[in-house]
């Protein structure tokens, strides 16, 4: 195991979000809140451990799958019990491990909280819990590739550990250029959504909000009731956004490269748009409320089939007490998710469609058993490996998912609370049924839930295989083998070179 | 598509549940009951369509998977619309759909009723409602195997469609004589579970039905209570013998041979057996009650994951009433199943442990990239092929579980009940949770779901694709254009002759 470079890493991660630090320390200062004090207290934390890791370049080419994995996986834990010191420090949250469980959730676009009443909360400490969603939805390890000459062989790596779907491609030949166009594209739709809102009379501050929320799919609220006491117009907007970031970024680069038919074409964000359709024309019909106008009807529909679906979280309803068909649907869509290569979680369309794919394909063997029967999508043949890839993870997922609800279940809440509550951290939606509904919260958990939810949030996230390889135990026993051969050599150098003297 | 040879399988199907027909008319006989008549009269159209069926040998040897498949779940719902013909006919069960989902749920060995109050049944149709899961247990193609010469090429094919399991393995190189063995281990267990209950103090009758019920871990009681009332040592031979039926038959073939060590290395035994032991130990502990002695909580936890994992589905208690953890390992179990190669249902433990290890294995090919990594299962490298056939049978599952689910939905229970009245009937273990829990009864759902149920009952019997294909259409365009052909050709031959003449 190559920790040089994976340290290296891990440093830059720090300097990088020491700097990220300084939009909720100005709007501390803008706001006269004392709260900035935590911020920078946490922003020279940050910075000296970021310098003492970074000082000296790790020049190793040996950067494999590996050390992609453990250096992503490793990033997010110390992102976030970095991120969460703010709230700890000053005191808004103050319990460590749910200013921790808050800073995850945050990060990985979750947007569980923790809290009851989030309209309390100063506005540079509810700002950085907007942002974290942002920093999360594209990734923080891509924003590294972006704007950082990173050491050889560690660039697919990282993309493919940190980005989600079952394939990551390149938009361009570089990993390097791939990434800022990503957050190019990135920026310009935050921007566009956050002036999109401001037009519909939404003050600055709350505009930020939401669009960060909105961008990284994320969902924290920042009124209690989260959208519901919003105008038509920004529910339409925010609805139309969400959906807008659950697509594949390949589609906003075609566009922007001016592919307009090749950008239509594909056939994951097809797929994806006729499952909103259709779910939201079943939640339409079964929750029809003949009290509130069809306009209102429809938005209530699309709003919450687009915040599952897109794993966001915003509500503007309280889904709870719809009939069981539209709630059977919204726990579907939890687990259908967005699409590849958005910053929507779940579990991906695209895997789903692959593998309904396959089992057609499998089907249809039986009729001719001669016959070559392929896997198409996006108009090319699906290889082996990557059905075989898909379903491994989708085995990751139900290994993780049933350890942790059997954990969940020591609590002793309702079945549909237990399983929602994993799925909708796994997932990386926020609200599920029932007691971790859309008017509640995770903040009556236990401190051991609450961390079997933070590893799940984590998870859902990185795609299962980062977090499992760090819980796999022949990756430490060899890496504490190499070490102890390292030294031998050492060792044995020393002595010769004193031999030699 | 050969028809010939798939109507021919039909028609001895009737043949054989005609003669099975003989033992309730028997009953009905002894205990002087008047719905023999209905037992008589079915037997005798059974017998009638048979002959017109089976009057002409199919010699065809165009007998492949497709056609496997089309005769095995065909014959299934042939054999279940004869079957509940005595219940509808005696007035037993008033409504035509409710004997049909009594009869598949017996066939199948689910054991989910649409009966309140079971005990006012008469005896033969009493038995006739046990003997179904005795020979639905072990299959009745298999039985079909192994007393007739079947068609070239479609003993296998029949074999695969109808045995549980990921891989069907022979005992003995031909078909015909590996049925035979199975039924004969079937019979011989079956008595001996029969005389350790009369040796109890059970009745006959009872002691008959409990081992038809046991045997093919069905499930249907014969009290309202279901196994509640009956002595400590009932309970425990029973427990015992569920277990025993849930796996996997090569094992007490291997025992029959005296390779006892090869019987004892069985590594899906193994896993399967400690399962048992490791949700037993939890639920033990999880639901220990101080007023009752070790062995009454011993014996109950024992006889409720034992009943779930082998998908029999008696109870001793009412488990609905368990704390969340110990429901959610019942939830669990459910998706497990019992061994491949057993009469048990469920998704089996093979195909689990399989997944896991690949699951492993993959993320082992992280570490060393270069390393070959195989999945090994029962001292055997596990193909590919394997592999992707329990991917795409977990998708099958997948599917047809939430299209049901979102049919159940609409009956607007709450979401507990729906999702295990699916988990239930699919997997066929009988009770689920909530509304279809162990102490209520299915005989509440409209006909839409009754009839959804019956499609998952089988789909779960037949492990989805037999099913599956019915409902292709591919297939019946294929076979209706090839039918076109035929039909010309025939007609051009004749007019050839008609010119030659």
């Amino acid at each position: 195991m190559n920790m040089k470079s994976v340290s290296y890493i891990l440093g830059w991660i720090l300097n990088v979000e020491a700097a990220l630090m300084g939009l909720p320390l100005v709007t501390a200062v803008i706001y006269g809140e004392t709260q900035g004090i935590a911020f920078a207290a946490t922003m020279a934390l940050c910075a000296l451990v970021g310098f003492l890791l970074t000082h000296k370049r790790a020049a190793s080419p040996h950067f494999y799958a590996r050390e992609g994995f453990v250096a992503t996986a490793l990033s997010w834990i110390v992102m976030s019990v970095f991120g969460c010191l703010p709230f700890y420090l000053s005191g808004e949250i103050p319990r460590f491990v749910d200013a921790l469980f808050e800073t995850v959730s945050g990060f990985t676009t979750t947007g569980a909280s923790i809290l009851s009443d989030v309209e309390h909360m100063s506005h540079c400490c509810m700002l950085w819990r907007c942002f974290t969603h942002w920093i999360g939805g594209m990734g923080v390890l891509v924003f590294l590739l972006a704007v950082l000459p990173m050491v050889g062989g560690s660039n697919m790596h990282l993309m493919k550990a940190e980005s989600p779907g079952p394939v990551v491609g390149k938009l361009v030949p570089k990993v390097r250029y791939t990434a800022r166009i990503l957050y190019m594209l990135y920026i310009v739709l935050t921007i566009l959504e956050f002036l999109l809102l401001m037009l519909g009379g939404m003050i600055p501050f709350e505009a930020l909000c939401t669009s960060f929320g909105t961008a990284g799919t994320g969902g924290f609220g920042f009124r209690n009731d989260s959208f519901a006491s919003f105008s038509p117009y920004i529910q339409w907007v925010v609805a139309v956004f969400m959906i807008i970031f659950g697509v594949n970024f390949n589609v906003y680069f075609l566009v922007f490269m001016k592919k307009f038919k090749q950008a239509l074409s594909c056939e994951e964000m097809r797929w994806y748009l006729a499952i909103i359709a259709g779910a939201t024309l079943l939640i339409f019909m079964n929750t029809y409320d003949v009290s509130l106008t069809a306009e209102n009807n429809l938005r209530v529909s699309v709003f919450q089939v687009a915040t599952i679906i897109t794993t966001t979280g915003f509500a503007t309803t309280n889904f709870d007490l719809w009939p069981t068909f539209s709630k059977a649907i919204l726990v579907l869509l939890m687990f259908i998710g967005a699409c590849a290569g958005s910053t929507g979680g779940g579990l991906k369309v695209s895997r789903w469609v692959m593998s309904g794919k396959a089992m057609g394909s499998y089907v249809g063997s039986f009729l001719h058993p001669r016959g070559v029967r392929r896997v198409r999508f996006e108009e090319k043949d699906v290889e082996d490996s990557t059905l075989h890839a898909i379903f491994v993870y989708f085995m990751g997922v139900f290994f993780i998912f049933v350890a942790s609800m059997l954990v969940l279940a020591l609590e002793n809440m309702d079945l549909v609370s237990t399983f929602t509550a994993v799925a909708a951290t796994f997932n990386n939606i926020g609200p599920g049924l029932n007691l971790v509904g859309p008017t509640c919260n995770f903040g009556f958990l236990s401190d051991l839930s609450k961390v079997v939810l933070i590893f799940d949030m984590l998870a859902g996230r990185l795609e299962v295989f980062p977090m499992l390889m760090l819980l796999y135990p022949p990756l430490w026993r060899e890496a504490f083998s190499e070490h102890k051969r390292k030294k031998r050599r050492e060792e044995m150098m020393r002595q010769v070179g004193g031999d030699e003297r």
